[in-house]
Formats: C-alpha cells, sequence, structure tokens
C-alpha cells in the first residue's frame, strides 16, 4: 500500500507586490506555522500571487464594461467562442480557458492580473530560491483555475511546474491481471493541484499549499508546456 | 488555517464479482489494515470494482478488432468525434468520455467492464451500506478516469457522489479584498476524486482511497448527474 499523502494550506503571506522575494515569503509563512518543508514536498502556488510578484497587474478602467474582454483578447491568439460577457480564448502559452486567465478578483479595484509570461519559469524561479535558502529539493507547481468543457464547476489545474512530473506515462505497466495497460498517462501535475485547492478555498488568504507524500518517482524536471498543453494537430475539439 | 487534509489507498481486496457485497469488503479492508473509518471520511471507489459488483461486466470477442467500439457506440446517445478505434461519445448518462467508458484492462480477457447504470445510486448504496454497518456518517464518490479535451493526461473525475457535495458554490462569498467573488462554483467531487488518485495508481490493486479532513461544510446529499453534468444548452462545444 502507498504512504498517505497529506495537504495542509500555507496563509498568512501578506498581500504581494511586484518584485516581493515570494519564494522567501513562502518560506517565512511554513515557518511561522510552525511547519518545515520536506525533501520531496510539492508546493502549489496560486497564480496570482506569482502574477502579483512578477508584475503581472495592468490597470483596467472599472466603468469600461468591455475593458476585461478587451484586455483578455489581447492577452490571446485566438478566440474559440464568446458568450455575453465571456470569451473562451487560447493564450499565447497555448492554454485555452475563460478570458485568458484575466482576473479581477483579489485583486485592488482599477487593476487585473495576467497570466504569468511563462509558468513553468516562475515554477522554476521559486523551487530554486527554496533550494537555496533551504538545501531543500521540492517540487512547485503554478496553479490557476479553469472551468471544463462538458463538467460544471471549476477546478484547479497546473499552469507551470519544475521538479514534479507533469504527465506520468504507466504504458507498459501492467494491470492487476497482468494485462498490459495502454495509454495511461496520467497527469499528476492537474491531480495534486486539484488536491491542493481542497485546503485553499477562494477566498481566504491561503494562496499556498503543500502536498507531502507524492511518489516519489515523479519528482523530476518537468513542463506543463511540454507535457500538458495539447497540440492543435492532435485536438479534436478546437 | 484550515485544517490538514490526509489521503491513504486502501488495497487487499479480492477480485470482485457480481454480487459480491462491495460497501462490507471495502470495511473489511479497510479494517484489515489496521484503520477505521472516521464520520466525514470521503470514500473514492474505483468505477471498475463498482460495476464489477453490479454485474455490468460483458462478453467481447477478442479477436474483433471493431468489438470495442461497436459496444462502446452501443452505451452512447451520440458519437462526438472519431479517431482510429478511439470515439468520444456522450454516455446515456450524459457523460462525454472516450469510448462510453467501456473498459478492458483490470478485467479477464474477452470481457468489458461498462460504466454503472446509475453511478450516483451506486454511490448512495455504499454510503448506506457503510452507515448500515459502523453507524458513522461517509461520504462516497464513484470515480473513474476521462481524458480532457485541450489537456494531456488523463485525471481521475466523479462519477457519482453520496453525502459529499459535488459543486460548491462560492458566489456572494468576499475575497480576502472583499470583493464579492462572482460566479465560483468549484467542483469539489472532482478535486477531491483527483487527490484519491494519487495514493491509488492504475495498475497495483488499490481500488478504494479515503480522504480525510474535508470541509464539514461539503458533507450534504448531492448528485454527479444534477450538479456537474454540463446540459447541452449551456454547452460551448458539443
Amino acid at each position: 500500500m502507498s504512504n498517505d499523502l497529506v495537504v495542509f494550506g500555507v496563509g498568512g503571506l501578506p498581500e504581494i507586490v511586484a518584485k516581493d522575494p515570494l519564494a522567501n515569503m513562502i518560506v517565512d509563512a511554513v515557518q511561522s506555522s510552525g511547519r518545515e518543508l520536506l525533501a520531496g514536498d510539492v508546493l502549489v502556488v496560486t497564480q496570482k500571487v506569482v502574477s502579483k510578484a512578477e508584475g503581472r497587474v495592468v490597470k483596467i478602467d472599472p466603468d469600461d464594461v468591455d475593458a476585461k474582454r478587451l484586455l483578455a483578447e489581447s492577452e490571446s491568439v485566438r478566440v474559440l467562442r464568446r458568450r455575453g460577457d465571456l470569451v473562451i480564448t487560447e493564450t499565447k502559452h497555448g492554454f485555452i480557458c475563460a478570458n485568458s486567465g484575466v482576473d479581477l478578483s483579489n485583486v485592488e479595484q482599477g487593476y487585473a492580473v495576467l497570466l504569468p509570461i511563462d509558468p513553468d519559469r516562475s515554477a522554476r524561479g521559486i523551487r530554486d530560491a527554496i533550494e537555496r535558502r533551504l538545501d531543500v529539493r521540492v517540487g512547485v507547481i503554478v496553479s490557476d483555475t479553469f472551468g471544463r468543457v462538458w463538467r460544471r464547476g471549476v477546478t484547479d489545474i497546473a499552469l507551470g511546474t519544475a521538479g514534479i512530473a507533469a504527465v506520468v506515462d504507466l504504458r507498459g505497466e501492467r494491470d492487476a491481471l497482468g494485462r498490459e495497460l495502454v495509454a495511461t498517462e496520467i497527469c499528476v501535475a492537474d491531480e495534486i493541484t486539484a488536491a491542493a485547492d481542497l485546503v485553499m478555498g477562494k477566498a481566504d488568504g491561503v494562496p499556498v499549499a503543500v502536498v507531502r507524500g507524492v511518489n516519489p518517482a515523479w519528482l523530476r524536471e518537468s513542463s506543463v508546456k511540454e507535457e500538458i498543453v495539447r497540440r492543435s494537430q492532435e485536438d479534436l475539439f478546437r
């Protein structure tokens, strides 16, 4: 049997602004709560604080009803669908999501938060800074909240990863009855991110969670862009 | 800060066959591993063992290359896309997935496992049987593994729920800066199911996991069919 997985939230961070040393502030918050980061822990950090630390915040006219949509379109390479205020876009990263991930919640009135330019790089930066400070090798996932095509309700997914596999390929393994498993590529990064959201909430100031006890075989260099983003030529629904 | 979430797998179940008392076998397996089920635990049970216990297993000709596809089509109300062997269908339940969920892995050669007829009812049956035996109120999710349209890799999702919310509506709550959150309906059932998959694997005989420590406000009557399955009139991509 596998070991227990433990997930806990990290709160108590101050409001994040551009150029804040986010990784150090996360470590401080973990330690202030009486915890330690251990080798093999995976930290899930919400996009919102990552984008704020990276200065990915722009002014937006709160009286212009079209401002958010226009900003979303400017952050996209393609608009797939429109319905009222909502646009479903393909972002410059290749993510397909509502409003290019442009978000007005949990940010000061009159401002909008954009996605990080390169979320894999953001994750690596946090991972490297934690390792420099603590000499502990962790995984880091930068998360965001996306809707799904055919299922109601949003879930948190991985925008960027470092030190934790995005997709694990079980092809070639055998099932419990000895038959070879065909084409079972599990998106463990999205599953870890979903687990983290269960201790975060959307409103309560817990922008980081630690997932402890993931399969050590999954701790490797990785990339959401390379492993998860589906290329349009293998896409049946664009 | 929220409490810790703990996730552990439950292995050691025998091969499940039709009419097996699955809930009792799960409780036995939990107790054999030296654990107890506690009020508020959420059990995630893979569809495969639920379907087997419900007799949702049919013979299939292993030499007929079209047999799986034809069976998938017969379990569907509509075929959305075809590519080679793969069909993306809408099942009688309203799920949109590969091959109507028809699965040849982890089942004896020459047989295929179909989805439960009513996975919410399956979850309620397991939940009720556990409560009768232990006098402990748990949540139950019947899970399956689905692909996603624009992201590579599969993740586990909820087919049916009992005693644990499928979707939690945060509309009306306020974000950390006091702005009202708009339209934040979180699919906690899918997030709990994803967390459970992290201790299950696909091949190693762990068909059940326990997720302990979810928000007690989420413990209520629920339905994947009513809360998660998107009605086609609100669907931008069918």
